[in-house]
């Protein structure tokens, strides 16, 4: 492999969201919340949310303002609709303020001597911004969703990434801890790299620990890097 | 002013072009060629090399494009018809070869804890992505004119800063060694800081030492900092 490039998917890949969104709402909500609950249920409605971008149903909507009208719904389901405006968009800043899994920012401390680091996100620039900020994720620059005004795993999200960093797709290495959204960039000539990431769901749902369709299935970040000689 | 980020134009108000194309010339094509004159007249075919995109004559053309069609007109006036391709390939990256005046580093080093800094550029992403890896540029996000298709100075450029960092464009503050880049962010409602680089041009001409219509006019990036109280 002629690689040159990385990209990333961010959410369960880089940085642990339930963790993070567990943590925010029950700093925002109190203890009697069932915070974890709230926060699947928030990321059970992602994929629909972004979908009716998709389908064409929304015009393009940043990520920011899907998580706010999701939890207006979460809220209302779990009995909290009572909350007041300000705190709600304090908790959609939840999602600004994600920590990376442990091994990331040793592995990217490796691979950004070697490969150009590009998040592919559905995430939009500012939330991307602010949480590399706050965590010291060292990005070359941010790629993804927003940029194109299209949602993975519609092609153009992949397709401007050899195209913005000029660079034949093969020479790009897309790094994910899903198996869907590999497949949606092998599909547009991508090279692909599989991360385990067993506790993304918090041990309710466990992911396989390889990708028998990537270039690379690996552990970490750490593991990622001493695969590409980095 | 309640600023939160700051963009930067980067060619002249980042990096000392004419510095750099002048020794990439000398280093590529030898001691017998005016490097110096030959970098002023690429630079002078910048502008109307972009009027052809601004204009719709020319469909979207990423800047390391215009800059490789743009060379060979000057090679041939300049005598130089039979430079190799492969030459030609590697002047076209000079652009991405430029330092960043002395006081860049220093001042952007203190700039960034309290601003997110973004280049809002005509270079294309891979130039700038380029640039910063090998001059120690910490920017947080890559903006500009290829994220929307635009040169500047077409309104799109301006407008897409404080919509991709989430923010009002009066927060948002164009820092910039030319009135005219400044007076067009100005007209989209962002704020705007002139820098003054004497040696821009090799002292063939001198910009303003000042500009009038600016939020403020300083003479480094440090002082910028200072200004801005960062």
């Amino acid at each position: 492999m002629d690689v040159r490039a990385l990209v990333f998917d961010v959410f369960g890949t880089v940085v642990d969201w339930r963790g993070g969104v567990t943590r925010e709402v029950r700093r925002l909500l109190g203890p009697s919340v069932d915070a974890s609950a709230l926060a699947d249920d928030w990321r059970g409605r992602y994929l629909p949310s972004m979908d009716r971008v998709r389908s064409g149903e929304l015009p393009w909507t940043p990520l920011d303002a899907l998580h706010r009208s999701s939890l207006d719904d979460v809220l209302a389901d779990a009995g909290l609709a009572a909350t007041p405006a300000d705190v709600r968009d304090e908790l959609v800043l939840a999602w600004h303020r994600l920590d990376p899994w442990p091994d990331v920012l040793p592995g990217m401390g490796r691979l950004r001597r070697a490969f150009v680091l590009a998040p592919l996100s559905n995430g939009n620039v500012a939330l991307i911004v602010d949480m590399a900020r706050r965590a010291g994720l060292p990005w070359d620059c941010v790629l993804g969703a927003e940029i194109v005004q299209h949602y993975k795993p519609d092609p153009e999200v992949y397709d401007s990434a050899p195209r913005l960093l000029a660079l034949p797709p093969s020479s790009v290495l897309m790094v994910a801890a899903h198996v869907d959204d590999l497949a949606a960039a092998r599909s547009r000539g991508l090279r692909t790299a599989y991360v385990h990431r067993p506790d993304e769901f918090g041990g309710q749902v466990v992911p396989p620990s390889e990708d028998p369709d990537a270039d690379l299935s690996v552990s970490s970040f750490e593991e990622l890097a001493v695969r590409l000689g980095a």
